[in-house]
This record gives C-alpha cells, sequence and structure tokens, in this order.
C-alpha cells in the first residue's frame, strides 16, 4: 500500500518530528502484530538514525477480545508487576515511545461493559505512574497509525479496496506526498503554535462554545493555562510531537468551572465501542447529567470510572477546514477525528497546560483547576456552525471562532 | 494451508496432549508474529477447554535479526528485570505454556557470532531459574510447530508452493489427518513408552555408538538414569508431552564418562546459523576436539558457551524408520530433524532423566553425573547404518539399534 519511499518518509516523520530520537537512545514501538511489515522499516531506520536499541512490544486486539470474552475476569483485570515493571524501565532509561494505534473501532461490540471497565480501571491504577509521567513529558513519546484491514472496512464500508482508500487518506493527513514531510511538518507546526502564542497572549477566564446542534457550554480556563500545539518540549529540553497527524490547539479546563450542556459532533470510539450521538450537561466543572442514543452503557462506564472522569482534562480548537476536516472522512479513531474537530477531553488534564505545571505538585495543580484522572478521553464537539469566544477577566469578549472557523 | 478441521485438531492436541491444559489453569504462548492467524485459534481453542486466561507473549525473528546487526551490544545482552519477572510469574502461576518454533533456520546467517553468543550467555544466566524450573517439569510445557514462508523456502527451495508443502509435510509427522489425532497420540506414546520400559529394565553401564560415517562413541549413563519418552509427569502428577511431534526416547549420559569421536548425521540449525558436517571428540566426557566443515565459528561459541557446553545432557534413540525419518525432509529445525535421527545434546541435562532427579540438590545430580549448563543443545548422530549396543555392569551387551533400527 505504502510504497518502499513512503515508508522511509513515514518512518522519518515518527522517528524527527514524532519522538525526536537521539543518537544512542532506546526506542520501544508498542506495535499490533498486523502491522508488522511496517514496524520492521520503523525499526531499521531507528537504527540508521542511531538508536542504541529498539525493543517492540506487539499487541493483538484479536486476542484481547477473546480474553475479553472468555476469562475469568479476577485474572484477566489482574495487572501483573512485570508490566508495570516494563513501564517503569522504560522511563528509567529515558526511552523514546512510539505508539501504533490501528484499532478496529468495533473490536470489542457485545462485550460486557462492565468486563471492560473493570479492566480499564485496575490499568489505570496499575499505570498511573506511567501515564503521568508520559503526560508531564518525561520521556519524548508520538502516537502515530497505520491502515489495517478491519479498521478500513468500517470506514469504507461500501469500498472494494477499503485497505487502499484508508491508506491514501493516511498518508494525506501525514503530508507523506510532500517532497519532504518532515520540512512540511516543521511549517505546519509553526502555523500550529502561533495561534497557540496568539491565544496564550488573551489569557481568557472562560471560553463560550455555541453551535446549532445545541451546545451551550461555558469553560472556564485554568489559572496559568497555556495554549499548547502537539510540537511540545521534554523534560529533557528536546521538542518531540506527540501525535501524528494533529491540527488542534489546547489547553488545560478548569475542573470546577464548567457549565451547560454539550452536544457530540462526531461519534465517539472509546474501548472498541461507538459512542453515538451523545450530549453531557455539566455544573460547576462536574457532569450532572448525560445521554447517548448508541453506546449509552459505554458512556456511563466512562464517566463514571472514577471522580475525575466527572470532569474535564483538555479543551481543543480545531478548525473545520483542517486538512483533516476537509477530507469529510469519519476515521472512527481519536487521532484522526480529534483533528476534524474542537473537542474537549474527559478526566485528566495534561500538567503541562498550565505555567511550570510539570513541577508542580498534584495539591498545586488542583488549586489552579488541573483535573486528575486514570483517565483522558477525548471526544469531538466542533461543527461547521461552531462559535466559540473568549471571555477575558475585565469582561472583553473577543470571538476566536466563527462558523466552525478562526476569525483571529 | 491447515482446513478449519485440521486447526481445530491441532488446538486440541497440543492443548490436550502437549500441555495437558487444566480447568481454569492459566495458558502463556510465545508466538511469532507470523503465526497470529492459527495463535488466535489456539487461544480460543484454550478457553473452550477451561482456561482462566490465555496470555500470548508476540515474537518476530525479523526484528531480533536488525537488533543483532545494529545494537549497541551492552544494552542488547542485557535482560531487563521484567522479563525475568515475566518468567517468574509464569512460575508461580503455574501456567501451561506453549512455545511455537517456526523459526527461519538461515535469519542469522551473516551476524557475528560474538554478538550471538554474548546475548546468548546473558540470556543463560538471566533465565537460569527458568529453564532449570522447565527442565524439572515445575510447570507443563509443550514446544510445537507451525509453518512459515522464510523457512518452507529453506526446505523446499525449489518448490512454487513451499509454504504449502511445509503445511502438508508438519500434518503428517502431528498426525492431523487422522480421526482422532488425540487418540493417536495416545497410542503412540504408549509404544514410545514401551521401548522406555525395557531400556530401564537393562539398566545399562553405557551405550557405544557406530557407523560407517565414522562415529565410534562410548556413552557411559548416569548412575540411576531413567530413559523416558516426551509423555512425562509433572511435578503435580499431571501428565504432559513437552514435544509435539516427538519420536524418541532419551535419557541422561554420564558427564564424565563419554570417550571417542562422533560424526554429524544431519545439518544442525543453531541461533539462526547452520552447522553441517561437524565432528565431536570427548574424553572423560569432556570435549577436547571438534570441527566443521560450515558454521564451525557458530559451533565454537556453542561449545565455548560455559563449562557445561563441553560435555553432554542427553542421548536419545531414534529409529530410521520413524515417521519423520520416512519423510526423508530436512527441516533444519531441531524439533523435527531430532525427531528423523537418533541423537545427542550439549549442556545441561534433564534432572528428570535421573531416578527422583527433580527432588535432588545440584551436588547429588553431579555425582550420579548430571550435566549443568546455561544451554541445551540437540544435535543428530542417527544414521541408517548406526548400530548401537548397550554394556551392562557385567559385561554383557545386548545390540540395541542395527542398521539404524531398534532390534530389541
Amino acid at each position: 500500500m505504502f510504497t518502499k519511499n513512503q515508508l522511509k518518509k513515514y518512518a522519518s516523520l515518527v522517528l524527527k518530528v514524532g519522538v525526536n530520537l537521539q543518537k544512542n537512545q532506546e526506542l520501544v514501538i508498542f506495535s499490533p502484530v498486523e502491522c508488522a511489515p511496517v514496524t520492521r522499516i520503523l525499526v531499521e531506520e531507528a537504527y540508521k538514525e542511531g538508536a542504541s536499541l529498539v525493543r517492540v512490544r506487539w499487541e493483538d486486539e484479536k486476542v484481547n477480545r477473546l480474553n475479553y470474552l472468555f476469562a475469568d475476569i479476577d485474572k484477566l483485570s489482574d495487572v501483573p508487576d512485570y508490566q508495570v515493571k516494563e513501564r517503569d524501565y522504560m522511563l528509567d532509561n529515558k526511552v523514546a515511545y512510539i505508539a501504533i494505534d490501528a484499532d478496529d473501532p468495533n473490536i470489542y461490540n457485545g462485550i460486557d461493559e462492565k468486563r471492560l471497565s473493570i479492566c480499564a480501571k485496575k490499568r489505570g491504577i496499575a499505570f498511573k505512574k506511567w501515564r503521568e509521567a508520559t503526560m508531564n513529558n518525561e520521556i519524548r513519546w508520538c502516537v502515530c497509525s497505520l491502515p489495517t484491514l478491519a479498521w478500513a472496512k468500517q470506514v469504507f464500508p461500501n469500498s472494494k479496496t477499503p485497505l487502499k482508500d484508508l491508506t491514501v487518506k493516511i498518508k494525506e493527513t501525514m503530508r507523506l506526498d510532500s517532497k519532504n514531510p518532515v520540512k512540511a511538518w516543521e511549517k505546519h507546526l509553526k502555523t500550529l503554535n502561533k495561534r497557540a502564542k496568539f491565544l496564550n497572549r488573551q489569557n481568557f477566564e472562560y471560553l463560550e462554545f455555541k453551535n446549532s446542534l445545541g451546545t451551550d457550554l461555558r469553560v472556564g480556563l485554568a489559572k496559568n493555562h497555556l495554549w499548547l500545539a502537539a510540537e511540545e518540549m521534554a523534560k529533557d529540553n528536546i521538542k518531540f510531537t506527540a501525535n501524528i497527524p494533529t491540527e488542534e490547539i489546547f489547553t488545560c479546563p478548569h475542573a470546577f468551572k464548567v457549565d451547560g450542556v454539550l452536544k457530540s459532533a462526531l461519534p465517539l470510539c472509546y474501548q472498541g465501542n461507538i459512542i453515538d450521538n451523545f450530549s453531557i450537561s455539566f455544573k460547576d466543572g462536574k457532569v450532572v447529567d448525560f445521554s447517548a442514543e448508541k453506546g449509552s452503557e459505554t458512556l456511563k462506564e466512562l464517566i463514571e470510572t472514577d471522580e475525575g472522569t466527572y470532569r474535564l482534562g483538555e479543551v481543543a480548537l480545531v478548525p473545520k477546514n483542517s486538512p483533516i476536516a476537509k477530507q469529510k472522512i469519519l476515521y472512527f479513531n481519536t487521532l484522526f477525528d480529534e483533528n476534524a474537530s474542537s473537542h474537549l477531553a474527559i478526566g485528566k488534564a495534561y500538567p503541562t497546560t498550565v505555567k511550570n505545571g510539570s513541577n508542580l505538585t498534584k495539591e498545586e495543580l488542583v488549586k489552579l483547576g488541573v483535573n486528575d484522572s486514570t483517565e483522558h478521553v477525548d471526544f469531538m464537539i466542533g461543527t461547521s456552525d461552531l462559535s466559540v469566544v473568549g471571555v477575558k477577566k475585565s469582561g472583553e469578549k473577543i470571538t476566536i471562532f466563527s462558523d466552525g472557523d478562526f476569525v483571529i
């Protein structure tokens, strides 16, 4: 599907712009077994970039499905110590970490949500240190994607060549057809950084989201919040880009200052199940009501995961004319869909989205309004008629978005 | 390649006759990523047999090759603690363990033997507890195989359908075409057990191996040695079969009582390299000279691994008319080739091949002549004209093998 040349460009992009692999650094790749042919090329290219060692941790969602269906739930939900130690090893050795996200969006369809949720909760607790460290940029990491057949069939149900079609579209989102994708991305990231800088200068108190679907939401922003693009600075002062592709700029909502109602703009694929046409109401930052036309049980399990999943942890702006939005494809995969639409996240906020956040204690973060949770799940609210107004402490209002696009 | 029905038979055989999976037992499968379609069926069938949980640890020899080629050797040879802990978990939880052996016999061709050997030695030390436990039947385990393309091309270099051809042959060795392979195996294992019992009654002091290739070797047997077939009793008193297919009966040579010279009858594939037409001389149990027409460096690295790789750890008898021998195929894979030919092993002996061996201390085992090492590598010496004579303490000689076949 990819030409050899495109694969090299792909690898180069993920290694240089993504994790920004340094000479003599160790790289760990979490890859679906189905992606082995491409993952091997990633390994080879990583060595050309000077990796000291590349470890691949293979995963298979089809085996995971069988486990969710049939395993003893106590055994399945238990996270053995060696798996926690593996993540500790990655943190201790400051590895670069690439996750290849290529899930079948429906892989866990029909599985008892309770079982999925028990496992998610236990994993959330077991991998707490890992999650906090990655969200705190203690290592450089990148989530990217590769096309797989089951997923492609979901995106292009009527196509005779779904895998080919998905490949073409993913290549577009990654700008792989440009002569030098690394340069194209450097330019693109500059644009995103400019937007973030502009919003940082405004220092809004809150944002008002409105559209014809019925979204009418006031999202307070955390004290000292910072707008960021996916290109960030890791703790070691080396840049990296946590998602490829990425079209968003994002910041930290105030965990206790969200009021009103939101309507979903796109389906959300969570734990191999699709949640669609959902609505969530907030008061003082907390979810007080929710419903969904499809996947309401899955939404319930998500919101009831812990204290922090009743509150927001991210607010992100994506214009309706972003390259991914313009494709007018529903990927059923957040890495893509979140870059086609403005979005929010339920759960833990990135400490890096407040000033000096990665050096603050948990208590200091809470004081600023930075939410904590074992989860972080993005969902899309941006429609083509979305308006977003920023409100300053002085009461001054500035329209940021009109008809789904930036007006700043 | 396999029909659905054959796959179910395959799974049933490996689960029932192989690891003899019990209700509510956990199963761990080490599988090449290439074997995913069959491995998933193994997982599903294991749940039907009552597994409490099935974990699959995927491996990829192609990534391993890249690592051997390019990684920093200190990093690559270091075995992180979490990998040792994973094996500890398997032992502590008394899992059933299936290893799918489907290596490309030439996968590490051209790689510096020193690098392979440094890694093998460090792994040998790190996984010492694991190796001792499995060789001591502390858990039930089974090595089985599945056809893969690179391997098939090596076995059938002139075929247009190598994968199909290898599949047909492997199915034959596993008796998958019989109506009820599990029953066929029970019958076959009975025959092997009978042979072992006969030899146990003889209680030979040593065996004399001779053939026209030039093998002229006197192999002392350990005190209290036991002849076994692959169907053994695990520590929990539940039967299992450590290899499928298997055609051998085997016992423990005396580490200090091997004299003479042996000539290889088949190539040996060790660490992704082929060693062929080799010769080894022994005095008082120890290797005193060796040479090989092909792969002499690899043979050198094997023999020089540690003290124990200078001595033997297994002697096994396989008749020239064994179903695998009759196929007249060179598999370049010991699981098959060792069942086409009588063989010996360099390195650690199975404690279970002496009476009450799994309950003896290291010192007690050494006293009986049971060899210890971080390695255990089988190699084939059985030709169609091999003769094996058993010599008793009284001096009485009994011919066991004549012209490559049992005469008992």
